[in-house]
């Protein structure tokens, strides 16, 4: 069978995929739910070569950092599984090759270089191509059962910082279509639904690509859990007007001294600070990067035609100049706690006690 | 003649009509520049009736605080000439109807009311029914010509305050569009440029309708003054990043303790305020209603479907809950100076000063 981009329409609420990204042993594919077309369509696409990964990576039907680990990762397994090498050497430079590409999707997302680093180092235990080809599927499969496990553990940890009643306020896409399931910021808000408290979200929409209005209200919607929806630029007359109780984002990449996060954050964290309500940043230890600093890492730059479209539709003048970063750096003092599986940390943020705290 | 609607369609660049607004003489009709179609098509439309009017002004065809001040004129003008009326007593108590229609379109802009109720004013010093018909028209069309010679007079004193080499960060449409001519924040930026100074703007898009991304991007690329377009969440990531000199939005009401403004204004105060970038308000003095304070003003809370959806397409779950507030209220702290055709005022704000000094 050779799908090629095999598309499963799915029948809203009846077969929902469990997973936003899996392998798919029958026909040896990364299967992913095309988040680009929610919440109009739910859609399994079935991706068979590293090409058509990329591709799904840069246009995100893939996205979220938890769920793109799990993508470099099962993209390696892929790219074992396809590659004709026939020495041990070669199939390793095959995959060291295949890793460079889908890292460079994606730079400032720290999840996915981790992902397939995980993976690579994984392959050295082999003894020969066959068990390159084991393993690599095997840790690629490890990582997205772990993150289903941590996001349920960061979930608790987190949970037990939201009242019954209160109301969250989130950006972007931080749930379970960010991750293999359950979700970071997202997570937090289910582990306390589940623990019997009534909580209510407040989603930004997430221009440009509308990752909020799109995807976070669906998973919402889809789990009963009461969310309005609204623009980025509201998050200062709601929480002027006391609406928020406090505001839960996940990260992309958590440096030293910055958390970086979609585009938007740094501006909803200073709302929150003039506000005193508590930021918090959920996230797993995957996602924090202590060796670099702020300065040290590159913003992705997106396409201008981001905002000059919609929907297909001319939403600007052709010719006007964009200025498009997919991410925005909030520096640490502005971030009350960030959530981990290991716990809820408050600063100063100490790596060694993030990582081995449990 | 009698066209209804009727439909120009204008060719870019060559018969662009001089004012965003005024009186047709030969048709009796509004003339408007439909903004909604902007920038993909520059469309007018003649606007024959009140109800047309009406549509026009709640689906934002005419929209911007001062021009909304020529429509509520020409909207009791166009009354005047379609009633039957025939004493004096029956046609001033049709135009208070329709005025009061007219008013409840967009209960925020001060600016509307006063234009109606300034021509409503005039009408009383007429002696019989032909008078009144004169007199309106004439008020009206006062109201569109002082519009453009004010908008002159702000822009030079706001002019002032900019540098050569600036740049500014603006939301929304305080340009030539949301006025009859000129605009009061682009008017600003035209007059600095005018005197020579080479400024750059930094348009905000405005969601949920754009009015930053269509009509503000439109027409600087129109008077090649040079300008960037961000999502609006990316106000906090530009100011961080010292790549603003200052802000300068319009204002939909001016109360005493308040700008009430396009939403999304107060967390761009927000920034601008953490990072010390001036933010400047510029709008005309009969947008100041210092009677009233910041909590006896309506807020217009506009329909979800804006957010849902977008140039026709789906966005967001049909059944997600939308809070959707059109304006938001900037305390007067968060005000460095209100620019006005009277001078430039910075804190304390007092009516007198602001009306009286020239």
């Amino acid at each position: 069978m050779r799908p090629g981009c095999l598309i499963l329409t799915v029948t809203k609420g009846s077969e929902i995929p469990l997973r936003t990204i899996d392998w798919n042993d029958e026909f040896e594919t990364i299967s992913m739910i095309d988040q680009t077309l929610l919440p109009a369509e739910v859609r399994t696409i079935e991706c068979d070569n590293i090409g058509f990964l990329c591709e799904a990576i840069l246009s995100l039907r893939i996205r979220g950092a938890p769920a793109l680990g799990a993508a470099g990762g099962f993209g390696v397994a892929l790219a074992a599984i396809k590659s004709r090498a026939d020495s041990m050497e070669a199939l390793l430079d095959d995959l060291r090759k295949v890793g460079d590409i889908i890292r460079s999707t994606r730079p400032t997302a720290v999840n996915l270089a981790w992902g397939v680093d995980r993976v690579l180092d994984a392959a050295r235990d082999a003894y020969d191509t066959d068990g390159i080809r084991r393993i690599v599927l095997q840790e690629a499969k490890a990582i997205a059962d772990e993150d289903v496990k941590l996001n349920k553990r960061l979930g608790a940890h987190g949970g037990e910082l939201l009242h019954d009643g209160d109301t969250v306020l989130t950006h972007c896409n931080a749930g379970r279509m960010a991750c293999v399931d359950w979700g970071t910021a997202l997570g937090v808000v289910r582990s306390a639904v589940e623990a019997g408290k009534e909580i209510k979200v407040i989603a930004c929409e997430t221009r440009p690509l509308n990752q909020g209005g799109r995807i976070t209200t669906w998973e919402l919607v889809e789990d009963k859990i009461p969310v309005t929806l609204i623009t980025d630029s509201m998050s200062g007359h709601v929480m002027r007007r006391q609406m928020v109780d406090c505001v839960i984002v996940g990260a992309d990449r958590i440096t030293q001294d910055a958390v970086f996060n979609k585009i938007g954050t740094y501006t909803h964290s200073l709302v929150a600070k003039e506000h005193n309500v508590p930021f918090y940043v959920a996230a797993p230890v995957s996602t924090f990067d202590f060796e670099r600093m702020e300065d040290e890492v590159e913003i992705e730059l997106r396409d201008g035609g981001e905002l000059r479209f919609m929907a297909g539709k001319q939403i600007a003048p052709l010719d006007v100049e964009v200025y498009n970063p997919a991410f925005d750096a909030t520096p640490m003092e502005n971030v009350t706690a960030i959530i981990t599986e290991n716990g809820v940390f408050r600063p100063p943020f100490l790596l060694d006690e993030v990582k081995y705290k449990m």
